[in-house]
């Protein structure tokens, strides 16, 4: 196979110091890494990142979560609760462009490295912080997971059923769609700062973060006037038909097919009669208009099932997308890893990881110049100290040595 | 109220041609000009953006959803398929740092504006494009839309009961989620451009940019070999007991509170048992560790609803909270979209339209020392033709009179 990746230059030469953990802030470090930012992950000695064992008190035998958020980073151990190490991790907030945690409420500042404190180490540098509720909230001070962050950013109250309860989105927005706002507020910040020398503090809250990807479920309430529905498989507040999902053989759990019929283009309509072999209802009043259709919706749904389910949902999309109706196969994560597509496009790539073994795991999806950015593998602990203190540091084998012996690494 | 929010100046003076339309392209430009660029959509003289009139040939009397993905923006009209009209796009991308598109396949390069075009315009150019499938997959060519990525990158399979059907996340991740990818890529693209001189051609497929959501989900499927299932409003693959949603009063199709007790604390199932009056269960062998517990998992959440339903959702949140056990409340719309917090905050924040009148939408959630960015009102059609004409292109007020009578505005 051709070498589908490329190594990414794109933020050549800037520096992350990156106290984060779990998801939320380790993602927004991961993307940096993966557009080419040197992203040093600053861990305790004795276990590092807790996202590195989920089970406490068992053996790191669950490594791919820490692989997913922790690819092409460096991590280097540190004891920030002894004076050397303390020490040292400021001289590296001296040297870094941007520093970023997402440590539980306080602790930050409890370490001795609260904003104010970095911001006179290093004026020019990006601190950025991402906690479950805003500074101000009456929640500032509690714990949040992404669940929590979800449930109070609305998310779970328009998933589900129209009848059923609320419902969890089953992707971890809280944490990552958290760590991707910002990470574009750190390379809109770092654009400043390289113009004008000043750097920035950025706070950003994961219940406040769900609300930008709700924003579709607040324009529906701006025009209904209630608060925004479940729909099931259906987007309410869209008065379209058809739309949905439609069963496929052979009737497995994920057996459907999705397909929408545009308002804007009547034709769609037409051509899904015609390819289900139902040319007797083209022109039938009882169906013409998308508002029609809606009020028959049970019939219609009937109607395309009757043709979905004698076709898998692979040939159903096919057919369907050939038709020139947008259609889609819901695909679960065992289809999506064994399609070759995915792989031949470096948008699934293997990590090699010399602990852990082979890992396929998605990547960093936007191409450069043709090409996704290559995966490299998640950080040992601890496997870049000697490296970063002396690169950044310039400590000698005898300086590190000794620090160790010092428990300050 | 005192001023909460800022105009921000992170990316002063970069200039951003933006041919996008709906959402996924959209939300990309408008997180950068919320960050201080100067955003310039381009738009068709008859209707502009479809986002703008999602009823086609109805009158725009649903403007939310162009507001929630437009704010901060300029909007001219340019008739592309007039020489003159192109002849100006071609002099304005000749001064922009940036331009996206998210076009059907096929149409930017059909308008002769596809990237080698653009790039011999200006070699120092980003040159973004957002679709549904991506190059080289066997869907590239088809149409897509939020959902039909969604079914296509996993988040349906994951999503809904456990023994129920896949089900539609009620928010639009495959597009603001994608949009969100596009906009960190390009931030790191102008980053290089700066350093170096060289633009970048950046793509990236709705698809694709879902499964960067999905990690967890890929995670699991490394753990257990199988795909990632639905778990309704549990985690699957993560034993632990108790989380989960838990019914509050009044009874409402909301009226929920999450709560996760956490394996890396023990504490939190005995501070739970005393909130709730149960301390003689604290202690109990049969409750003992989070395996037991899962194991009993039924007889668990009928011990803590008995006492959830006795509280509302917000006392519930409140009191699970202050007990030290990550907690919250399941929020509609209408109930973040009425707590004065966020408005206070400057989270939420009122558009002032000057022909659609007030509307509280979220703004972007990242605080830059301690404000968020202020929102300014989405562009009327054409609204910023002659401003922009003037600034970028020296066109005096008799050469846009020429154009326009040109039909080229």
């Amino acid at each position: 196979m051709p070498d589908n990746t490329a190594v990414f230059d794109l933020l050549a030469g800037v520096r992350i110091v990156d106290f984060t953990q779990f998801e939320a802030g380790p993602s927004s470090t991961e993307a940096l890494a993966w557009l080419g930012a040197e992203v040093v992950k600053i861990e305790n000695p004795k276990m590092g990142d807790p996202g590195r064992r989920l089970r406490p008190g068992q053996p790191d035998n669950d490594p791919y979560y820490f692989h997913v958020f922790n690819a092409n980073k460096k991590s280097i151990t540190l004891n920030l609760k002894s004076p050397r190490g303390l020490a040292l991790v400021k001289d590296m907030l001296r040297r870094a462009d941007v520093c970023v945690e997402n440590y539980a409420p306080g602790t930050i500042e409890r370490l001795g490295l609260g904003y104010d404190v970095v911001r006179d180490l290093n004026p020019r540098i990006i601190y950025a912080q991402v906690k479950g509720f805003g500074e101000g909230s009456p929640f500032e001070h509690n714990l949040a997971f992404d669940m929590i962050a979800q449930a109070c950013g609305g998310t779970f109250s328009v998933t589900g059923a129209p009848d059923g309860p609320p419902t969890r989105p089953g992707i971890s927005l809280g944490d990552t769609g958290t760590g991707m706002l910002m990470a574009i507020t750190i390379l809109g910040a770092l654009r400043k700062r390289d113009a004008t020398g000043q750097g920035s503090r950025l706070q950003v809250a994961m219940q406040d973060a769900i609300m930008h990807y709700m924003r579709i479920n607040f324009a529906t309430q701006g025009l209904t006037g209630k608060p925004a529905q479940r729909g099931g498989d259906k987007v309410p507040g869209v008065n379209n038909a058809p739309m949905g999902l439609y069963p496929c053989k052979p009737g497995g759990p994920n057996d459907y097919v999705y397909l929408m019929t545009s308002r804007a283009n009547p034709d769609h309509w037409d051509r899904l009669l015609k390819l289900i072999g139902r040319e007797d209802l083209i022109g039938d009043a009882l169906y013409a208009t998308p508002a029609d259709r809606v009020e028959r919706e049970p019939e219609v749904d009937a109607v395309i099932a009757a043709w979905t389910r004698h076709h898998t949902k692979h040939e159903a999309m096919r057919l369907i997308g050939d038709a020139g109706i947008p259609a889609g196969a819901v695909l679960d994560t065992m289809e999506l890893q064994n399609d070759p597509s995915f792989e031949q496009r470096g948008i699934m790539q293997v990590m090699h990881h010399k602990v852990h073994g082979d890992f396929k795991m998605p990547g960093w999806p936007v191409r450069v110049d043709g090409k996704p950015s290559r995966i490299a593998p998640s950080p040992v602990l601890g496997e870049h100290t000697d490296d970063v203190l002396g690169t950044w540091l310039g400590l000698s084998e005898a300086d590190i040595a000794s620090l160790r012996r010092d428990g300050a690494l």
